[in-house]
């Protein structure tokens, strides 16, 4: 969740109930499960009240057209590959990112006093939204968690020119005693394709360093950078991580990587078979739970003593959290493209009351 | 090894066998057993063949004189106080980091086919060298490897102007098809600190971005830089991971955070208390070790096929120690270093013969 945040002061507020009936509402339309659309639209709302809009309702009706198309198989069977103590391999059968993941997260929570550690990967998934919300629940539950994925092909390895890796998110949480767990969460790319695609539409330039052309030149030119890619953040040292986060991603799982895969966003039938991996250790283990908590705090608190103003990991979408507890900014555009589905399917409009919610 | 590799081409080459015999002889004169010594100088010539000079040799008067003085405990009472099926804390007495990852390493291994999923945490550590070769070393053996360590205070966090981080190395090892891990090893500052002391020598200035003065401004000025701070790799997303691995080294062991600690390099009788984390996964849960090694490989192929002249994460390494299989370039002042700790204690010298070793 670091660094995506929106510029949000002018947007419409919606009601956060509304949002939660009108999507859910949406998804079992298009044939979700009801449980399948609340786990889908748990992480979706928690990424837009975090401040996080390019993982929040702007994948909605993304979602639900992958569902029509086939490339989100609304009615999956998933299935336990291999199971051991601490060490499992589910396959998907091309679930919502976030379904496979509430399977992961139950698995993982029945190993406590079983296993220490604990990892788990996903074969056949498909985008799971933000990452950090699934490291962070782990962490809520005591363990310190370590959460990757892969993605469509998007990104360039540090002086390529092929997209051969995705924006592979990694995230972090470590449980602290104040109960906010510490959490990185961060594309593995320097910026997001979604501000890409913002800046093409408004006409402006991207940020040096964000993208390079068809050829591999640098470029500013968000057309330029739509037909080329996104580079790795952090130079070459960002690149090595994003080509081991796609190997740690997908080789234990059997999922396909970038390269081999389209994205839903371009091709809503494509099953992409994206591969997760999820690490958890239980602190009870080592030093003990309350010792962990406690230093994580000392960790933090560090940090944000560092310097004027400095924040710590997940400080800006704490606050934000904590200021959307009934209402939330949603771009226009959002609101406008999950209420033109919605009228097609002839389930309720979000629009129609975003500002003034109904009693 | 990710990004620090030397400018060797103009340095003496010095005979690998020798320097071997030469630095156990001194190490072992300081205190310190010969397996031990054994151990700590293969990770330091590991580096050096791999063209990591600011991991190897130049160490070890370093790491002789935090012996002499107090910081590194030559004479360990090395123990685990905790072990489970899979978890495990070590505390290592103030060893060698080396030494304690050797421990790491063997207790590993004795959970083949107990534990599928591995952590290893470890308290009262000192510096272990290049990450990436405790890594590999596992990759080599079959397991999926992830390592972090914590530092003494070198960066500030994005924006701040305290170092209450370490440089907070990274590794990452995949088990390939050919036999060679894919490795990435990365420290998460911006810049190596061996550089930033470098051009202070030379009275060059050092790169944009690697540093910012005691005001928390950035500079190019290596004084300025020494009297501040180093900065994280990749702006705010690298700062969070960086944050995040000083909770991971840190918070299950319960070692030290770096804003607690002082560095052996500064003040060579400190006891750091550094601490590690180590996770190692054993692919024959998953998808198996077979199908694992032939996904890596296919991975680094699209990596290295992705344009002109891209490498593959650990490729200049490989390159490098392949080339190096009987002498390695090395600074003359490293030589001169060793040399002069060497006469003082009475061991061989590696500079008499370091451009044509005696038969």
């Amino acid at each position: 969740m670091t660094g995506q945040r929106d510029a949000s002061a002018d947007l419409p507020l919606v009601d956060l109930e509304r949002a939660r009936a009108v999507s859910e509402q949406l998804l079992v339309a298009v044939g979700a499960r009801r449980d399948h659309a609340r786990a889908t639209v748990e992480n979706l709302l928690f990424a837009d009240r975090s401040g996080i809009a390019s993982h929040g309702l702007l994948r909605l009706p993304l979602y639900a057209a992958a569902v029509r198309a086939g490339g989100i198989n609304a009615d999956p069977r998933m299935r336990w590959v291999t199971e051991a103590p601490g060490a499992a391999l589910l396959d998907a059968d091309a679930a919502f990112g976030q379904v496979a993941m509430e399977e992961v997260l139950r698995w993982i929570g029945e190993q406590r006093g079983r296993a220490a550690t604990v990892a788990v990967a996903v074969q056949s998934s498909s985008h799971f939204g933000a990452g950090g919300y699934w490291t962070r629940r782990l962490a809520e539950a005591g363990w310190v968690a370590i959460g990757v994925s892969s993605t469509g092909p998007t990104v360039v390895p540090f002086g390529a020119t092929q997209k051969v890796l995705g924006t592979n998110p990694l995230s972090i949480s470590l449980p602290a005693r104040d109960g906010e767990p510490l959490t990185a969460d961060l594309a593995t790319s320097t910026g997001a394709y979604g501000k890409v695609i913002a800046a093409r539409n408004a006409g402006t330039a991207i940020p040096e360093g964000w993208a390079v052309d068809a050829e591999g030149r640098p470029t500013t030119d968000p057309e330029a950078a739509m037909a080329g890619a996104l580079t790795a953040f952090g130079g070459h040292k960002g690149s090595a991580v994003a080509v081991l986060i796609e190997g740690l991603s997908g080789v234990l799982g059997g999922s396909s990587f970038a390269f081999e895969t389209e994205d839903i966003w371009s091709n809503p039938a494509s099953r992409m078979n994206v591969g997760h991996l999820v690490i958890a250790i239980d602190p009870a283990a080592f030093a003990g739970a309350e010792s962990t908590a406690a230093r994580v705090q000392q960790l933090r608190d560090a940090v944000r003593g560092a310097g004027e103003g400095v924040l710590a990991p997940g400080d800006p979408e704490a606050t934000a959290r904590a200021q959307r507890q009934q209402r939330f900014p949603l771009a226009p555009s959002t609101i406008e493209a999950i209420d033109r589905m919605a009228v097609e399917l002839g389930t309720p409009r979000l629009g129609d009351a975003s500002s003034d919610p109904a009693p």
